[in-house]
């Protein structure tokens, strides 16, 4: 039956709709234009690059870095701030960092080496006869016999034809992540990894690294992209020596915090929009992509709201987590404390793949949820936005998921081209990130949140 | 009717089409291996920039850029090399650059200045009252008795809230290109634009400006940014003495060329897909982005179709047009040189935007010529191109609209955040291009072309 009322109805809702995304696509803009021209962003992350620099977990830096980033948010007039305790790992890079290539000709060569996080110490100088393998399967599948006193080194490169580097890094990061447990299961003294990386340069990338409680703990470094070419090009015959020195060291866990801050939902307070970045970093560069670029997406994210005057429906808190690298503590306490106080977490946002151009947004959830996000493609489409598709949250929000089921976890998604240029390397700082591209992000995140808003 | 035959048509019909997709989709992921795995495009940019630098028409350099042009294409076996010989504006910068202002109280500041190209010399020091004007349409309302004997300065700021880089170029590039016109007009003995540039700082952008035959020739410069905005800060009451000192000067034409290569077309040998970049850039910087960037990509995409054995249905023509940036000779003489030999032009792209991550390309065309151009963007989703729709082709192209009515002329699209920080300025040097989005720009460059010659 088709009525008048239908008609009428129809008519309505029609406006209402139209007029609904006139409204939003009027605040978008103006959440951009906020973020383009008059945005705090760029000034925000080289403060916390410079003022403060790379900041471990454990670190004097990072417990600055809780001190800036709360000053912060109580300077930009949040509804709430507060920190939330955590108790992290505590690793020291130490003073000593040098490793050599000799030939059997004698021939010494100095190369670049970083120690992987968490490694243990060489113990002074650490010498033993390099044995290559191209990737950790190939490791997995040699004998002890041939392995047993030497230096591994695992020359497995990212897969440069990958168009998205995300998933080149996620196909080969077992070789730092487990490097160690399989090269001391065979006996090896230590391991030296590729660096996960694309370009060919001279710095070394770090990065967390486990061990197994059944294997012994051996050294663990990586080594520049360049001087990883360099040994393999030395002939097997020549039985080179590695020689390895670092003074890393673990201490006891340490006291640190998650930075928090909210503006309260006006309609559903108990009602939870949780996004954030992680606010730890390698001791490497300043942790300008990784993940500096994230903690200012996301506080600028909440400061352009704020600035504009927006009364959210829910409660959107920004997080500044720690301990991303090397644990993820905050993560998971963040989930669990807000289990026990009986919200309600709505939807989880996360920015941790530095900031370049954006390209859009990736949903971990259900198909429903996936469209959730495909309908915000319309109203984006003219800010460069493309990305509207299933994949990854990320790693600080993921714990979301055990205590409340269900609940929708998005990526920021930027462009990847550069990333592992600078990801845990002396290259990752604030001269490397563009102005405009970390403002863009910024307004993506902006306007996303806010969407979320009105949409859930 | 829906008979037996039909269904056996539509079904020989429907494996055609899955067919030729798969096969054009497993030569386009070989396109992409190639560039990214065994590219030499990086390499080639980097001799362009560092073995030959600037290369303005007419300059020493551009000669040599010509002989590098033509090595390069020959050492690459395409079936013809050549040179097409055009007549190009000779400019030179001359030896002194140098400007100042002085306050009322007498306090001297330098400041950066560039010569916009073509523009006349100041003989000596020209030393004139600084006026101020926020726009060039303010200018153009102003009184010849307020200008008259003085130096304008207009400090009319690419609108920086525009998504698109571009658009807020085109939106303000007439300060730069008719600045010298209007204030001339009035009287004014020098004028002075703000850079076009998005960024704040301190090295200005060059660029083509013109003068028009009823108005006396006045010296023109850009300004850096940063000092844009310092002189924007002084008092006017303090009337600002501005000093200028450039002996830049123009010279006859002179003898030039077009570097043009390609591979016979198999089936139409005299039916041309033409695609290329311009060889000639400003003198300061090195070109890298603007349009080193166009000219790599075009290369190696000829390259990398050679190098997979691939033999064209049309003729692919690769062309590196001499004197986009002050005549746009090099497109000119192309197209009538075409028209004059009979060829059919069937379509043609251009790479002028920068080494960026590719987003897409735009079509300048009918809307049937649009719509093939979307038949694209499923087989080139997967290498995160997004953008397929109607737009503009380039300068070095235009030309053949006129000679070849209806052809369709494409824009290679790459993100366009980064490309006004160094436009025309002293930073477009190699070090500026990143390895990875070059690379991409190429292998979409490559799939781009081999899709217009299957489809066409």
């Amino acid at each position: 039956m088709f009525s008048m009322q239908n008609l009428v109805f129809l008519c309505l809702f029609g406006a209402t709709a139209t007029f609904a995304q006139t409204t939003d696509s009027t605040f978008i803009r103006s959440i951009y234009t906020e973020a383009l021209s008059r945005g705090k962003a760029y000034e925000d992350l080289r403060s916390l690059c410079k003022d403060i620099g790379p900041r471990l977990s454990g670190s004097s830096a990072a417990a600055m870095a809780v001190d800036w980033g709360q000053q912060k948010l109580s300077q930009y007039g949040f509804d709430k701030v507060y920190l939330q305790e955590i108790k992290v790992p505590h690793w020291e890079r130490g003073t000593k960092e040098n490793a050599w290539i000799r030939t059997k000709a004698g021939k010494i060569i100095p190369v670049s080496v970083l120690a992987l996080g968490g490694s243990v110490d060489t113990k002074g100088l650490l010498r033993g006869e390099l044995v290559i393998f191209p990737s950790l399967d190939a490791l997995k599948k040699a004998k002890s016999a041939d392995i047993k006193g030497k230096i591994v080194f695992i020359n497995q490169p990212m897969d440069e034809t990958m168009i998205n580097t995300f998933k080149a890094y996620g196909a080969c990061y077992t070789i730092r992540g487990e490097g160690a447990i399989e090269a001391g299961r065979l006996g090896a003294i230590a391991v030296i990894v590729r660096s996960l990386g694309l370009a060919s340069d001279d710095h070394p990338h770090t990065g967390s690294m486990h061990y197994a409680d059944d294997v012994t703990k051996i050294p663990a470094a990586a080594i520049s992209t360049k001087d990883a070419d360099l040994l393999a090009a030395i002939d097997p015959k020549e039985k080179p020596e590695f020689i390895l020195e670092m003074n890393c060291q673990s201490f006891p866990d340490i006291t640190s915090y998650n930075v928090i801050a909210e503006i309260t939902g006006s309609q559903f307070p108990n009602e939870i929009i949780t996004f954030g970045g992680h606010l730890d970093s390698w001791d490497t560069g300043e942790g300008a992509h990784d993940d500096g670029a994230g903690i200012v997406h996301s506080m600028e994210a909440l400061r352009i709201l704020k600035t504009l005057r927006y009364k959210p429906k829910h409660t959107l808190r920004v997080v500044f987590f720690m301990n991303e690298e090397n644990g993820n503590r905050g993560g998971i306490t963040y989930a669990n404390w807000s289990k026990e106080l009986g919200e309600k977490q709505i939807a989880a946002v996360e920015s941790d793949r530095g900031g370049f151009a954006p390209r859009g947004f990736s949903c971990d959830g259900t198909p429903e949820q996936v469209k959730l996000l495909e309908s915000c493609r319309d109203i984006l489409t003219p800010y460069e936005l493309h990305v509207f598709e299933k994949g990854y949250g990320g790693v600080d929000i993921y714990p979301l998921r055990n205590q409340f089921a269900g609940i929708p976890l998005f990526g920021f998604v930027p462009d990847s081209q550069r990333y592992f240029d600078f990801h845990h390397a002396e290259s990752d700082v604030f001269e490397n990130v563009n102005k405009r591209e970390l403002e863009l992000g910024c307004a993506a995140m902006s306007a996303f949140v806010y969407l979320l808003d009105q949409k859930l």
